[in-house]
């Protein structure tokens, strides 16, 4: 097992990666005599006795989710909220959120909002949320409209990335998991990117060591960026390289035609584009990226979406304010900035290339 | 005019407090060019135009939400959410919370979820608003069982205490914010208890100097035990006399018997009676304590309430913890300590006694 630590004062806590960990009831560090699991119908019968019967001795009550990024909402939340209320869980409580990033993102924005605020730990079971969703402290539920409108920062008191849980993901779902992997060596590190290169078979493969040094470095890097700048004022925006594209991408799919990381893994591409008709980085490096999230598993076009309704959507992204669209776009592989959209006549030539 | 300041490091605001206030566009210290005002069907008629035009030049957007507490839903919040997201509202936008205490509590919850947090400023029509809920950033909705049970700590960037308000401010009103005010004579300031003694009748005559002494004490004294414990870990939970009994009473009278600070009010008398049975205050304290708030033009008495009834309400408030109830009660008049609740029986025969 190896842990790291987020540094966040008063409100830091500890990831800890490696094999079978959910077992292991010290590291959930749980002060609360009353705990609330929340999961989804997938995950329940695959891992959540073992939870229970790591945190056994406590009041512990059960949530089971359906599956799926639809069932992200405040609907969902209440349910949450109504079942702490029913079994009148107080302001001690702990959560625990067992799952993949609908599940964590959810349980957090219930912990942040039940009672003014409550801990809560994160259990993540999918790639994607071990080295991404369940790091750094954001929460949310999706409006209609739009993904993530409502929630809050609530950090977690601690993070079990338990690697023996991947072995039971869809082929699809490591993939779209890998997508935020490759996206911390494009942001900072090109040396990682390489490093990637070598080994994405090994991860697809689900080997140990790669697994472990990959979800690591990929939490390292996030950890260092939420420490810095956790309400994202600054660069912690270079998270959400690939994301305003990806967010648009699945809001038109109607969050059914892509998972999310295969929706940022399109949209790394069409940043990478946007990046190179700026003359920042080379075609080969596009193709660099290109190639290596194909090997992942991953699409890396959107045949057939209409430019305009993508540029529609992406206005509407939180990452727009009154001086209009912002975009995360590569200076070079291993560091990214956050910039100002080319202009929209320019932008446009560039996904009317990539989205025909 | 007079000006003080919630100390909070960089979210620190100042809170305003005078006559004609919502009129002086810079008292607001908006940077956002993206303003939502909500308000009610009660306040709109009264006061949105003076705000619409001190805000004018801005992209204006306005709520009015039904009036009344049983309107403080996630139902509500969601309505206000969903017009954030058809106006195309970004991150630097802020909200105007203009009303009472329930539109100040769902604006802000509203401000503090969408986009995980924007700014608001509160504009608080009421003397309850005004001195109590309007400042120290707590926000939230209640639940159908419970209030305030989902919601956030977001502190707004400035309070606007037009005191011209309050003379459209019914007497009953009126009367449920000097509840709030006489509260804090009693917990930290007997002085101020003492001048609140001599000056009721001015207050309740609206005299513009006894209501901006009352209001300003009041605030500072708030915003002084708020700037020490924002997360209410501590000393902030001082504020909640009367509150635990006075929760419990207004579920009981389903939100619609009794205003909050009527029922505060009954709620302070419990637990002065019950610090009386303690030995920690004596009878002619308990006495003081009624004759003003009845003075006051408040209810002291909640017959007819079952005893069990208000109890079992009270283990599900939010100050319990899994040590049991916990109560605010008078060490002496000025002196209020939070503390384990007296032994169910020697609690029963106290309140068996006052709720007769």
């Amino acid at each position: 097992m190896e842990t790291i630590t987020v540094a966040l004062g008063s409100r830091s806590y500890p990831i800890h990666i490696g094999p079978n960990l959910i077992e292991q009831s010290d590291l959930y560090g749980l002060e609360a005599k009353q705990v609330l699991i929340v999961t989804n119908e997938v995950v329940a019968p695959l891992y959540l006795k073992r939870v229970q019967s790591a945190l056994k001795g406590r009041e512990l009550e059960i949530v089971v989710i359906p599956d799926g990024e639809r069932h992200k909402t405040l609907a969902t939340f209440t349910a949450v909220i109504d079942r702490l209320i029913d079994a009148r869980f107080h302001r001690d409580c702990c959560l625990v959120a067992l799952g993949g990033g609908v599940v964590g993102d959810l349980t957090g924005y219930a912990a942040a909002s039940y009672q003014r605020g409550v801990d809560f730990v994160q259990v993540p079971t999918t790639l994607l949320a071990q080295v991404d969703s369940s790091v750094g402290g954001k929460t949310a539920v999706n409006h209609p409209r739009a993904k993530n409108m409502i929630g809050a920062f609530h950090q977690p008191t601690a993070v079990l990335a338990d690697t023996g849980t991947l072995r039971t993901l869809p082929q699809r779902e490591l993939a779209a998991g890998l997508a935020e992997i490759v996206k911390y060596g494009i942001i900072v590190d090109a040396q990682f990117f390489g490093w990637l290169e070598t080994h994405i078979d090994d991860l697809k493969q689900l080997d140990a060591a790669a697994l472990t040094h990959a979800i690591r470095r990929s939490c390292e890097i996030k950890a260092e960026i939420v420490a810095e700048d956790e309400r994202e004022q600054g660069r912690r925006a270079l998270l959400n390289l690939g994301h305003t594209f990806g967010h648009a991408l699945e809001a038109i799919g109607k969050y059914e035609r892509w998972l999310h990381g295969e929706a940022v893994a399109v949209g790394m591409v069409l940043a990478a584009h946007t990046s190179a008709s700026l003359g920042w980085i080379e075609r080969d490096d596009c193709k660099r990226i290109e190639r290596l999230l194909a090997r992942a598993g991953l699409p890396t076009k959107a045949s057939g979406v209409d430019v305009g309704e993508l540029l529609d959507h992406m206005r509407g992204d939180k990452k727009a304010d009154r001086s209009g669209l912002k975009l995360v776009l590569i200076r070079s592989l291993g560091e990214a900035v956050v910039t100002r959209a080319p202009p929209e006549g320019a932008l446009r030539a560039v996904l009317a290339e990539q989205l025909k």
